[in-house]
C-alpha cells in the first residue's frame, strides 16, 4: 500500500523490529513451559498480517519534529503493532468475531485446539480465556517493547505521557463503542465521538505525537499534527465502516456483512437511519444485529444504504475530513520528506480498497 | 492482618497512593465521556478490597536492599495492585465468577446495569466486554503509575526486567492453569508448577525483587530474596487453595465451594485424587467442575479431602514450605527491620483465617 520506496522501507523494519522483539520474548515463555507454544503460534499468525498504520505514523511524528532516521525510533514505533494485536484480541472476543486478517480469531484457534484435542472442559470458555491472556500479553509487552527501544530514558518519560494517553483514550473509546451498542441507539453525533477516542485519537493523533514527542517536538508542531492526524483518522474510521459492510473479504480478511451481523452502530449506519423512511427503518430494526443474516440479508442492508443516500453521504463526509487533513499538512511545519510520507499515508490510511 | 505499626502504616500509605493516582486519571475518563463513570465506581469497589500483599512484598523489598522509606517507593509498589485488579478482574471473566471480595464481580456489575437499563442488547456480553476494558486499563495504569512514582529514571529502568518477567509468568501461569482445568487432568507436580509462576513469583518473590531492584540490590540479595520468597509464595497459594474448600465465605468474599463448583485442578484436589479409593474418584470426578453443586456437595467433597488425608497432606506442605522461607530469611543478609516485617508478612499470607 506504500509507494515510495522509504515507506515501504520502514515497513520492513518495523516487521523486523517487531520479529527481534517476539524472538527475544520465545525463550521465555518456552523455559516456563512447552505448553506455550500455542500462544506464540498464534501470536505469530497475528502479527504476520496488518498494515502497520500506527508504527507508520509514529515513525513520520518523529520524522515530522526533526528526528533522524534512527532504527531505536523505529522500534518505538513497532511497539505500537503490539498494543494493537492486544486490542484486536480482545475486540474480536468482545464481538464474538471468528475471524481477522483472513484468519481464525485468536479465541476461536484455540476454542479448535480444545476441540481437536477432546477435552472435557468448555472448548469455548478455553478460547476465549487463552485470548483474554495473549492479549494481556500484547498489551504489557507493547510497554515493553517501548522500554526497550534504546532512545534516552528521558526522551521515552518525555513521551510517555501520549503513550499512557493512548492506551486510556482507545479504552474508553471501545468501551464507548459498545455502549452505543448495547443500548441500540446511536446518532451521526454519538457515533462520531466513539470514532474520535476509538480510532481517530488511538490510529494517527496519538501515535504521531508519540514519534514527535519523542523527539522533543513543542506544542506547535504537536498542534499541526493534531490538525492533520484528528480529521484523517476519523475519515480513516469512516472508510473502515464502509468496507466493513461493502468491503471484498478477500481484502478486508472478515466474511462480507460481519460489521451488519455484530450491529455496529457505525456513522453510516446513523446516517442510513437518519434517512431512512419507517419502512426502511423498520428493515434495519429487523435485520441489523442479527447474528444468522445471510448474504441475501446483507444485500437487502447495502441496497438501503445506497438508496437511502448514506452511502453517498458517508463517502462525501470522507472526502471532507479527508480534505482538511491535506490542508493542514500544506501549512505544517514539517520537513518535506515527512509531508510527502504523511501525505502518501492520507492515501492509503482512506483508499476505496485495503 | 499486620500487627506492627510499621506495616499498617504501609498499607494506610499504599491505599492513599492508589486513591491519589485514581483521582488523577478520573477526570481523563470524565473529560472523554460522563458515559465513563460506571468503569470508575467498578474500579472503586474492587480497589476498596485487598490485602495489598503484593506492594507490601515490594515496599519490603526495597527496604530489605537498604532502600530507605520514601513515598515514591510506596508509590512504586502500590502499582502492582493495579497489575492485580486487572487479573482479578479478567480471572473473573474467564471463571464466570460471580463475586470478589464480597462484591458482585466487575463483569456481573456491568451485566446488572445493562438488564437494569432494559437495553437491547445481549446484557451478559455487554458485561464480558467491559470487565476486558476495565481489566485492560488497570493493566496499562499499573505501568503508568510505576513509572510516575517519581524515583529515579536509571532505578526504574534498572528495576524494569523484573517487573517485564512478572507480568509474562502471571499471564503464562494462568494459561498454565486454564490449560490444566480444560484438560481435566492434573497431577501435584503439574499443579506445583502452575502454582510457581501464577502465585508464588508473582505474589511474593517477583514483588520482592521489584522492590530490592529499585533500590539497587545486587544478586546475593535477590537470590535470599527468591530463598525465602519462592517457597513462601508456594505456601501462600497452598492456603489460599485450603481456604477456597473450606474457608468462611465472610472472610474469602467468595461462595463456600466456588474452587469447586469452578473445577479448579489445585494441589489440594491432586492430592485427594492421589489418595483415592476409586469410589471416591469417581465422587470428584462426578461433583468437582459441577457449576449447580449445592452446600450437600460441597460437604461432600469437604469430607472426601478430609477422609482420603489430602487435607492433612496440604497443610503439611503449607508447614513445611513457610518453614524453608522462614529458615531463608534467618540467614538472609537484609536489616533487622526488614526481616521483622517479612517475618510478619510471611505469618500473615499463610494464617489460617483471611
Amino acid at each position: 500500500m506504500f509507494s515510495s520506496m522509504s515507506s515501504s522501507r520502514v515497513r520492513k523494519e518495523v516487521d523486523e523490529a517487531l520479529m527481534t522483539f517476539v524472538d527475544r520474548q520465545r525463550p521465555v515463555l518456552l523455559s516456563i513451559s512447552d505448553d506455550m507454544a500455542p500462544m506464540l503460534a498464534a501470536l505469530d499468525v497475528l502479527l504476520a498480517g496488518g498494515k502497520r498504520l500506527r508504527p507508520a505514523f509514529c515513525y513520520w511524528g518523529w520524522r515530522a519534529a526533526g528526528g533522524e532516521d534512527r532504527p531505536e525510533a523505529v522500534a518505538a514505533a513497532a511497539s505500537l503493532e503490539l498494543l494493537q494485536a492486544s486490542a484486536l484480541i480482545h475486540d474480536d472476543v468482545m464481538d464474538a468475531s471468528d475471524t481477522r486478517r483472513g484468519q481464525p480469531s485468536v479465541h476461536r484457534r484455540f476454542q479448535a485446539m480444545a476441540e481437536a484435542a477432546g477435552w472435557p472442559g468448555a472448548a469455548d470458555s478455553f478460547g476465549e480465556g487463552a485470548a483474554i491472556l495473549l492479549g494481556d500479553v500484547c498489551l504489557a509487552w507493547s510497554g515493553e517493547m517501548y522500554d526497550q527501544c534504546g532512545l534516552s530514558l528521558e526522551a521515552l518519560q518525555r513521551a510517555r505521557h501520549w503513550y499512557d494517553l493512548m492506551r486510556t483514550e482507545v479504552m474508553c473509546g471501545q468501551y464507548l463503542d459498545m455502549l452505543e451498542q448495547a443500548r441500540g441507539t446511536g446518532s451521526v453525533a454519538t457515533a462520531l465521538r466513539v470514532i474520535e477516542y476509538k480510532s481517530a485519537k488511538y490510529t494517527i493523533e496519538r501515535p504521531l505525537h508519540l514519534g514527535a514527542a519523542l523527539a522533543g517536538a513543542g506544542p506547535e508542531t504537536l498542534g499541526a499534527l493534531s490538525a492533520y492526524g484528528l480529521p484523517l483518522g476519523i475519515a480513516f474510521q469512516l472508510r473502515d465502516d464502509v468496507l466493513g459492510v461493502f468491503g471484498d473479504p478477500a481484502q478486508t480478511g472478515k466474511p462480507a456483512g460481519d460489521d451488519l451481523r455484530e450491529g455496529k452502530r457505525t456513522v453510516l449506519v446513523a446516517l442510513a437511519l437518519q434517512r431512512a423512511t419507517p419502512a426502511q427503518a423498520a428493515v434495519v430494526a429487523d435485520r441489523l444485529s442479527d447474528p444468522a443474516l445471510d448474504l441475501a440479508g446483507v444485500g437487502q442492508l447495502r441496497a438501503l444504504m445506497v438508496d437511502t443516500g448514506a452511502l453517498a453521504a458517508c463517502e462525501a463526509m470522507i472526502e471532507s475530513y479527508a480534505a482538511e487533513a491535506r490542508a493542514a499538512l500544506d501549512t505544517a511545519p514539517i520537513s518535506a520528506e515527512a509531508r510527502t510520507a504523511l501525505t502518501e499515508l492520507a492515501i492509503a490510511a482512506t483508499a476505496r480498497t485495503v
